[in-house]
């Protein structure tokens, strides 16, 4: 299979996690790949309109994106320990705590374009507003952290892990682990884990 | 069930088209919510830190979020024809086709929040990305259109219903159906069923 990636990507970040806990990154052959939104970028785009990363081509030669149907999609593949509860509250409560992830990483993400625009083309009123949903949703982590403790580990648990590596690769300044004890230690116990250790966030093409 | 709910989101939209193809609509108690991102709404705050609709607060008073996953749920409640492939190149191809549709809501989401900015503040170079990236998504559908009408109707085919329904609603200048005749037929067809005809799009709170 081959994965089009970058280092810089947490949701690419994710799909690699994936890959390590259920043993079959030897199977994927990452390419490097530069997206932007200004900037299409023709090999992405004959396999995804949407042109953005992480898009997967399998063997059969047949695409899929985006990161949660790749996730889902290698957690069929293999014959351990599931990361995608078969079905019931199991599933949901984790198919929720991935969605809470995947949208604050959404907003992380939104907060960097802000930032790299000319400065007269930045909005104060959406810098603030992101700055809020900042602490609004790491502090509902917090809360919800004690629980992330029990049970079998889940996407939900690997996607609110990326969302700790990327808050600490892209926003250190927030300090996210200040005020939040709990979700500080579960999160430094995930981030040990050999498949974060092995996918780090490094900010080069 | 209660859903937090508004006239003018896609991904409501979706939930509330699942409802009626799997004849739950019954069981879902739509809740007016207006949320802006510079603006947070703390009844659904309370329930989902992204404060976004859809949120769907369940019989058991627990919440679940996002779209993808408030349909899924609701795709376990009913006995009928499943929205949802139970495994294998099914589902991933379905899975695949509404990652396709969301996708392209968000940037078109992205590209009415810019609009609304202050002209000073507006992006040329985002504004003229999000003009391409409609051309090559909708041109991507066009070819892909004809697949659509063939096997049963996916959870994937609702989602693509969906963004031809938005652009109708936000994009009309952008006449979408000018010169994809594939996908303009199998949209009058899709965007004619009853379930897309009781949710219609409203500008209103």
């Amino acid at each position: 299979m081959k994965l089009f990636w970058s280092s810089r990507s947490p949701f690419v970040r994710k799909v690699m996690v994936v890959a390590h806990e259920t043993s079959l990154v030897s199977r994927v052959e990452c390419v490097r790949t530069v997206v932007a939104p200004t900037k299409p970028n023709a090999d992405v785009m004959a396999l995804n309109p949407l042109n953005k990363l992480p898009t997967l081509l399998r063997d059969d030669d047949r695409p899929i994106y985006d990161s949660r149907v790749i996730c889902e999609y290698l957690d069929g593949l293999h014959a351990g320990q599931k990361l995608f509860p078969a079905a019931g509250e199991a599933r949901f409560e984790a198919l929720r705590l991935q969605a809470l992830g995947d949208g604050i990483l959404d907003f992380l993400l939104l907060g960097l374009s802000e930032r790299v625009r000319p400065e007269t083309q930045q909005s104060p009123d959406l810098k603030a507003a992101l700055d809020v949903k900042f602490t609004t949703a790491f502090d509902a982590l917090e809360r919800e952290a004690k629980a992330f403790q029990s049970g079998p580990l889940t996407i939900g648990h690997l996607a609110i892990g990326c969302v700790l590596g990327y808050a600490d690769f892209r926003y250190a300044a927030k300090a996210w682990r200040q005020g939040r004890p709990t979700l500080a230690a579960w999160g430094d116990t995930i981030l040990a884990r050999p498949s974060y250790k092995a996918t780090e966030h490094a900010d080069v093409y």
